[in-house]
């Protein structure tokens, strides 16, 4: 019934559908398989993107040439740019978005990209000859036969549903789980895990009282995700903040004796950092009050989405409470809020293209590696969908860098130290955080996602032009000279030291009091000569100026560890005959089977003395 | 958790979402229940409304105050008047829609209705107290209590779906089944039984080779079935007719062994007036090919629906088959076509208001019923929604008659007759088919739903302003008289005999060569005179003339039947006290408990005679 196909994508979540088109934009005849048409894309918990270090993800994959950062624009109903107040490295893109046209959009996307194809099917087994990936097998029975496989099925392999007491299986409320997947992945030798993800309650937003919350608007200019002209057209909507109290706190305890994390009936670990509401008074029990955003679930719906309140509590106990905060008194629910638990398999046992080290040209991307959040599902898919294509066309593997991406970070940290709980992206999880900013994702990514194939020339040399702009930009604040005379009256009224003497621009931009704003208002002969180019261009030759010599500073770091970083390592080298390494080491390297020193260096129980042996042992 | 309700909905489907707004409208506090917020107001089968006597049914609804007029108008994607060549009783509007933008009005609709609630959960049983319903439990373990509750499960009753010989749980493909309903049912008395229905495979537009096939555009005015200003801003597209050939019925016969239906699998029998392609082969065994129509799903998608080809054998059979038809031969499906067999509830078991016999307060409507179709269930939901509501509120019943609107023959039908397999409505149903005219709804109906409040003073005095403005119109054509001369030339063009002497208007219009456009064209007069009219009114008043002597014919049917239709019979009355009657007529009577002579009238079984024997023991 089906030709064979180069790949096949399993599961149309924010990982699959970026691995189909980001596989077929290179040209290879893709089946994307999943179990229900209308729920391409979904957004399974809140209708937001980007966020801290996630807006940095969504821009990378854009970058590269994948389309979430496109998806997410067209359908945005708030634009902020948070932590704005700190340094360049902190900017994180976030929006609120419509989650039906959210949805909708990657429907189109998918449905205009050649060489995709899709099948409505659960897949349950798995087709392997000998070490290799040949295809799948599904539901309705049939076999499909591909070069490579992408598995990406979210939270839904044997997904189990808790509210209170309840069980019920589903891979998302309303929604069947998968089965035979995990069951076919065990056979073969790999380990699974049990994880947990929680969602709260849903409710009508004609019940709250919204005098009694804070406003919460967007950004009045709204920015994007995507460095190509998107453009939202949707109405931009307001979000409101609340506070849970003392009050909300004791009556959630009530329920504790029901919940299903606290009596031990779910077994897998949940998001630390995006806890349910019952945990964090439970590992907070000092705070007197938690956070609320209430968000709108798209342009015109009343559905609200109630942002810091996840929780499988009993529903009549999540009722009891959400009424006590300020603004819900009169709230009606949609539904209560649950928990999921899922499997997952432990990402060690990939490799850093996300292939797997067992069964050859099989890949695995999202939430099935142990991760969390949509932007990093969208990334892995984005790489995970490259790999294969590349890799059935013995082509160069795409392997990011920690040092040159948030994506390389994500991929390094999950298939060197592996993860216990739900991974999700921080700034701090990345050493290099300060060159691995939003504003410069594309100058970063671009040329990959260029030669790849993903990225145009046109769209190349936008970026380039972007680059010599700024460029030019800062040449030119090197150039203008500034008179003390001209400067002072302006330097008094913003607050920082008049000049002796004049000085150039580029000298004053320096100052932490002036921004190219000032700057401009300061020479008019330097604002005639900004008129040409566009704001993006400008703020980037703003904060190279700015924070110059930090970033110096880390780039003659990143150049320092390149030795190791870059250090190839044999995979199939044998540590057994390393003697000296310690046990422990031998088998972690053996099964992890590290690219490069580096990556060795930060398996966790690899010690620094054995990476001395293993150096010694690579320069002989 | 929940506050008692005035009435609670189970199911959002077609039925559902028309209960709960016409419930809501009228001013009960209304909870509807469904399982999944995502799938509210799908269409199941094809993204299609109205067509013959269906068209018919969607206008009286819009007359009577329903929404599923208004959801359909604004999601058109292609408007046709079906049977235009034949006479007005026979014009039926029907429009091709985007699946996406009517599920998403309908629960726009939804969500701005005052008085409406919502809740995402699966009903599994019924609260009943003596013979009174009370409200209903749910999965999630929650009771809620209401004065009345409507059930409109669809075909989601321990729904079960077949492709070739693989059955799986369903209500819909990838969605779950219902359970505990139907079970909670039958331990209270009522009798079940088995349906089945199918849907064609649906597939990528992008494969199609439409040169191969008939163009079929929409009409050049985009007509509409609401009677308020809706509009349609969606682009309008084309359809496309191909045929199966004997290659195709030969092909699809390799799969009857493996047929669900033809083996005996499926118990419930289907619609025989929509039937899979298997069955169209077997029953006209003598036809060399078959019509299919395909239809677009949307404005912007790829998807196409295969009208015409409803199917459960194999899905490999299916696909062989399928690329057989011209224009298909690069075919590729996005899911295969399939069965379901679903529970419904044999409807004698109802009063005319869709209450149940057995259970105060309980309604029933929709599929659940035995019908099949969209419109079926829309008319149903809104009579069972306002019959809810004024029970509860002791106001009068809405029992539409036969001969005022084919809601009244569809509910007539359901109640008194029952039906074996899924029910549809066709014109040939009603006997009064000339007075139930698509043109006529809101004349005939909108005084009800004015009455019941569901109709505003402004949109009823329209209602009266078309009526009195057409009757001034045909007053008018009996006013102005045209010389010989003057009409001779035309009369000569048009190809009808010529005038010795002048005459009235309204006589020539009565030619069937001659209509309102050419009346127009011989007199200036009368066509100054029109402008002040909309075409609508314009219409109303050229059907009126035309067909005037047909239509009192028909009135005068009506009202010597309606001595009979008229005559009410005590639900309560005791037929074993007429020993005269036949035991099959006494048990049938018992159980149906027909209103009125009539309707015992058309009890089956129940013979003239014993109709005599009941009219003159009722008239002493
Ligand atoms: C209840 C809930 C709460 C969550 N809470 C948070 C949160 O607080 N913070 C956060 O960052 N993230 C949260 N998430 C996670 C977020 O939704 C996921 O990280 C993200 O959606 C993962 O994307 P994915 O593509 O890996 O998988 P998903 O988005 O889950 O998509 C998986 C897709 O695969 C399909 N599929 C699965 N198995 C098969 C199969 N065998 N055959 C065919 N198709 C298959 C499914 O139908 C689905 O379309 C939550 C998820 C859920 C369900
Ligand atoms: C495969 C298939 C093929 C069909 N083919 C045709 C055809 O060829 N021609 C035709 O005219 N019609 C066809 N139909 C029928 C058409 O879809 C129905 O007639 C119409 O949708 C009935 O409307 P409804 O409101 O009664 O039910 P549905 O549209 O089925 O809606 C039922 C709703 O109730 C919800 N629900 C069910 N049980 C519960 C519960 N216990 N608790 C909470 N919610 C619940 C469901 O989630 C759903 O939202 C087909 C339907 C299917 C599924």
């Amino acid at each position: 019934m089906f030709n064979k196909y180069d790949i096949i994508v399993v599961g149309a979540g924010h990982a699959g559908c970026e691995a189909a088109t980001s596989a077929a934009n290179l040209g290879s005849k893709v089946l994307l398989i999943t179990m229900n048409m209308g729920t391409i894309a979904q957004m399974s918990c809140n209708p937001a993107m980007g966020g801290v270090a996630k807006g940095q993800i969504l821009r990378e994959v854009d970058a590269l040439g994948g389309k979430s950062g496109i998806i997410s624009d067209t359908s945005t109903i708030q634009f902020r740019m948070l932590n704005r107040s700190k340094g360049p490295a902190m900017w994180s893109p976030r929006t609120q978005n419509d989650r039906m046209r959210f949805a909708e959009q990657w429907r189109m996307m998918l449905e205009s990209t050649p060489n995709l194809d899709i099948w409505q099917d659960m897949a349950n087994g798995l087709i392997v000859k000998g070490d290799r990936i040949c295809g799948v097998r599904t539901s309705l029975g049939v076999e499909i036969e591909a070069k490579a496989v992408v598995l990406t099925n979210g939270t839904f392999l044997n997904g189990v549903i808790h509210i209170g007491e309840k069980r019920m299986g589903g891979g998302r409320t309303g929604e069947k789980s998968a089965t035979g997947i995990t069951e076919n992945l065990v056979e073969l030798g790999f380990e699974s895990g049990r994880m947990k993800t929680g969602t709260p309650p849903r409710i009508d937003g004609r019940s709250l009282n919204y005098s009694l919350m804070e406003e919460q608007w967007g950004d009045e200019q709204t920015g994007k995700f995507s460095f190509t002209d998107t453009q939202t057209t949707l109405k931009q909507r307001c979000c409101w903040i609340t506070y849970t109290n003392q009050e909300v706190h004791e009556t959630l305890k009530e329920g504790f004796e029901k919940s299903p994390m606290f009596t031990g009936r779910i077994k897998g670990l949940g998001p630390r950092y995006c806890p349910s509401i019952e945990d964090k008074i439970n590992r907070f029990a000092e705070r007197e009050r938690h956070q609320i955003f209430v968000e709108p679930e798209g342009e015109h719906t009343v559905e609200m989405y109630i942002n810091g309140f996840s929780t499988s509590l009993p529903e009549d106990i999540q009722y009891k409470a959400i009424r006590l905060i300020p603004g819900f008194e009169n709230v009606r629910l949609y539904r209560p809020g649950y928990a999921i638990e899922y499997d997952y398999f432990p990402p060690q046992q990939l490799d850093l293209t996300l292939e797997t080290l067992k069964i050859k040209n099989l890949f695995f991307a999202g939430q099935i590696n142990g991760t969390t959040g949509y932007e990093e599902a969208a990334a892995q898919g984005f790489v995970a969908g490259v790999n294969a294509h590349q890799k059935i066309n013995d082509k160069h593997e795409l392997i990011l860098k920690r040092s040159e991406s948030y994506i390389g970070v994500l991929i390094d940290d999950l298939v060197t130290k592996g993860t216990e709980e739900p991974y999700r992206m921080f700034t701090s999880r990345a050493e290099h955080r300060l060159l691995l900013r939003q504003d410069n994702a594309d100058e970063r990514l671009s040329p990959i996602g260029h030669q790849l194939g993903l990225i145009s020339d046109e769209r190349m040399q936008k970026v380039t032009d972007k680059i010599n702009n700024a460029e030019a930009i800062i040449e030119k604040t090197k150039d203008i000279k500034i008179s003390a005379d001209q400067a002072n009256s302006f330097l008094e009224e913003f607050g920082t030291s008049a000049l002796t003497h004049g000085t150039k621009l580029h000298n004053l931009l320096t100052r932490p009091q002036i921004d190219m704003d000032k700057l401009r208002k300061m020479s008019s002969q330097f604002n005639d000569y900004l008129h040409q180019f566009d704001n993006e261009t400008i703020e980037q030759a703003e904060i190279k100026i700015k924070y110059e010599s930090y970033f110096e500073k880390e780039y003659e770091i990143v150049e320092k560890m390149k030795k190791m970083e870059d250090k190839e390592i044999n995979p199939n080298f044998d540590y057994n005959s390393l003697t000296s390494l310690s046990k422990e080491s031998r088998e972690k390297l053996m099964k992890i089977k590290p690219r490069t020193l580096g990556q060795a260096s930060r398996i966790s129980g690899v010690k620094p003395s054995d990476i001395t042996v293993l150096m010694v042992h690579m320069s002989k």
